[in-house]
């Protein structure tokens, strides 16, 4: 037997997965289609001249390249060649590279449609990107990412909609205890200038942004060597420490931004969006004020979001932020704010699988398997099996004349909740029976009573 | 600006075209699962060495090859490296490729997990394929593909449930006017004895298999070149040519293929297809019996099919067949016969394009669209906007405060059908007003007469 096997950090997905991914997907799917957010799919291919330089130095290293078809060695340079310098190469090899991330497409497709795409423009995307990264527990080369975004409108309605579409999304997926953090890029920066570190901003971020992995004496640490002095620190963790409730915090920063222009800007925004909460008719319950909340990537400017499951073993599984320019690496005139957030759906299922809370419906399993004695049950069996199917029951007939031990045991293995069991006395009265496979139940019943009882298993 | 484009044969999907292919797929899903097929996902990248030979020497040219990450040249020797033989030096570069079709990486598949799953297997599976083919209208290097198959029975009651799901999917897409066409293998070799041409099968097949491209008369030329004489031709078009009912063409074929072994097995698998069908309760509307189907792929050994819209410019959308041997390419010990179909969801979205027959419930727009006129009425529709939502309606409240004209454009250009506008007057009485934009009709009604009324459109 040839050895076959999948490449590095690759999945299969079989059935009983996927039937649990699907239910995660498509609930997600509502909560964005229910505030209006549209449907884009992208290529997997992209041309490498739009991946490259998107994603630093690193990601570049980490981009799939398609190697270019036919004779991709024709026309490269022997002297070019001679050196075996793989990277200089690369660009004439491989023209193709695969997604590495959504936003870089979706920014793409905008400045490409933008005379065609009514602003603003709202979409959700969800389709796997590929990294070449190295493959560990819960880190894989393909990978789904989940992302929605409003392009082409400052309206702090839309940083609200996300609270919203969070809150939703986890209640329709079952999750109860969760915390939706959220600060602001302009509350970091008043932070920066009163703490005295308005030009060494991306420092004190990088260093806060640690403080959940390596705790606060390291934070300090790190700072110090990079030139903040002991006052500043002090100041910096009076305020990063303050406990309180959201009210509270925003009065307390309220007077420590007396001086700051850009604080004041941070806090006046995130109050407008607790305050919209509350127009919507919604709680503020599972929102956090984080005022050590930093999120890594720079092109944030506004609020910035990250959410975690409590009791958990998985890091954050929804992030977002808002930008200011989507489109500025590729076209640096037409400026396009937004804002968007992301479902990470492996940490979703991950923790979903954790607290076992994936409803019993999310399973790919037909709800009736049609078992036969004889050949004659079998032909008694294709109507039943159809008229189900005819009420939206799925439903299997065993396709082989097999022993009725073996029927049951394929149900049993698939997990198939209800099994109705056909024989000559069967045929004969009409009356069928009906078995639930979990509890052995056995009922007599018409195919009528079937019919209605399966509408609450559909 | 930075010129953007897309790579050549590969497309976006806009929401409008997204939400028409999302109905498509999932009507064709519903019907997969509702005959107890479960869904499977592979990764889109395959070991090379999975790939490779498995779709003829043309095949191994159309892969889409992945660079190795790294310095990929580090361990290809300096000798070969020279010599500037691409082919040559393709396996010491890539060792990954892009999935080409469904039916390998599922092979692939039950290979790998033939100890975990359960016999008879039922998957359908719905991801894209790459193929580096010469892009033309119709053909993409990057499409869908949709496969549903049985493997590890060889019941027929497998080839007739695909006839029941065609025409079922074809009904939830509203395609009226189609044919079913459907042959058998042994049915050709049947044919082959009798005109002396069993030794020389493969080229008969392919000689038929284009009748309905070039014609009789230009494949009867092939044939004559390829050594067959005047009087098996003669036989042949005799029975290629005979028209009549099903049962009429069994019985003129039972009396042709009295000698014939293989024949005669190919008609009674053929006629039991038939029966069960009738078992069912299903008629034999849409099949057809077409002696001169032969579908191209060598590896079917039983049934086949092949599915034509009438009256469209596209080609089949849907074929299939019995296999004897899925997983051969991987483990010729283990044999696993079974019998599958696919969907050409492109071909289908095209045909129901020309047809005009998409649903309007095929849209990725919202349903309502609240719009305001100053901010005590954006205030108030923030309420109205969330009430619809609790309720499963689709529905956008317009996020800035602009004019009522712009906020209608919005509605318009993105076919959102209806719009609640709100002013003073509007938030006093609680009376909303409630725009159809397509008719240009206006209602005063309260708002659970609305929230009543959408529950129609949701």
């Amino acid at each position: 037997m040839e050895k076959v096997s999948l490449p590095k950090g690759t999945r299969d997905f079989g059935p009983t997965q996927m039937a649990k991914r699907l239910f995660l997907i498509n609930s997600i799917k509502k909560v964005f289609q229910k505030y209006g957010f549209q449907p884009l799919e992208t290529p997997a291919m992209e041309n490498l001249s739009t991946l490259t330089g998107k994603y630093g130095e690193e990601g570049d290293q980490l981009l799939f390249k398609i190697l270019n078809s036919g004779d991709f060695l024709k026309d490269v340079e022997a002297a070019k060649l001679e050196t075996r310098n793989s990277k200089l190469i690369t660009s004439d090899i491989a023209e193709k590279g695969l997604r590495y991330d959504l936003t870089v497409p979706f920014a793409r497709y905008v400045v490409m449609n933008r005379h065609e795409i009514t602003f603003p423009f709202k979409r959700y995307q969800i389709q796997p990107v590929w990294r070449a990264d190295r493959p560990q527990r819960g880190r894989y080369r393909e990978f789904y990412q989940c992302d929605a975004d409003v392009v082409g409108t400052d309206s702090l309605l839309c940083e609200t909609e996300i609270i919203l579409m969070i809150k939703e999304a986890f209640a329709s997926l079952g999750i109860a205890d969760f915390s939706i953090k959220i600060n602001h890029r302009a509350i970091l920066s008043g932070l920066a200038e009163i703490v005295g570190a308005a030009q060494n901003e991306s420092a004190l971020f990088v260093a806060i942004d640690k403080l959940d992995k390596i705790g606060e004496e390291k934070v300090k640490e790190e700072l110090k060597a990079k030139g903040f002095d002991d006052a500043s620190l002090t100041l910096l963790f009076d305020i990063l420490n303050f406990k309180g409730t959201t009210a509270e915090k925003v009065d307390f920063l309220t007077t420590k931004f007396s001086s700051s222009e850009k604080g004041k800007k941070g806090l006046s925004d995130f109050s407008e969006v607790l305050s919209l909460l509350k127009k919507f008719g919604a709680t503020d319950e599972h929102v956090e004020f984080d005022i050590s909340l930093a999120r890594g990537l720079s092109y944030y400017t506004g609020c910035i979001f990250e959410v975690k499951i409590s009791n958990v073993g998985v890091g954050s599984v929804s992030g977002g932020g808002r930008y200011d320019n989507l489109t500025a690496v590729f076209d640096s005139k037409e400026k396009s704010s937004g804002v968007g957030f992301s479902f990470g759906i492996d940490r979703l299922y991950d923790a979903m699988e954790e607290l076992k809370i994936f409803p019993k419906e999310a399973s790919a399993a037909s709800t009736v398997l049609v078992a036969h004695l004889d050949e004659e049950s079998f032909t008694f069996g294709l109507k039943i099996a159809q008229s189900l199917r005819d009420r939206n029951v799925a439903c299997e007939i065993y396709p082989d004349q097999s022993k009725i031990k073996k029927q049951l045991e394929y149900a049993d293995k698939k997990k198939i909740p209800f099994v109705i069991v056909i024989g000559s006395e069967e045929v004969k009265t009409g009356q069928l029976t009906l078995k639930k496979l979990e509890s052995g139940q056995q009922l007599k019943l018409t195919f009528q009573e079937i019919a209605d009882a399966m509408q609450l298993y559909k």
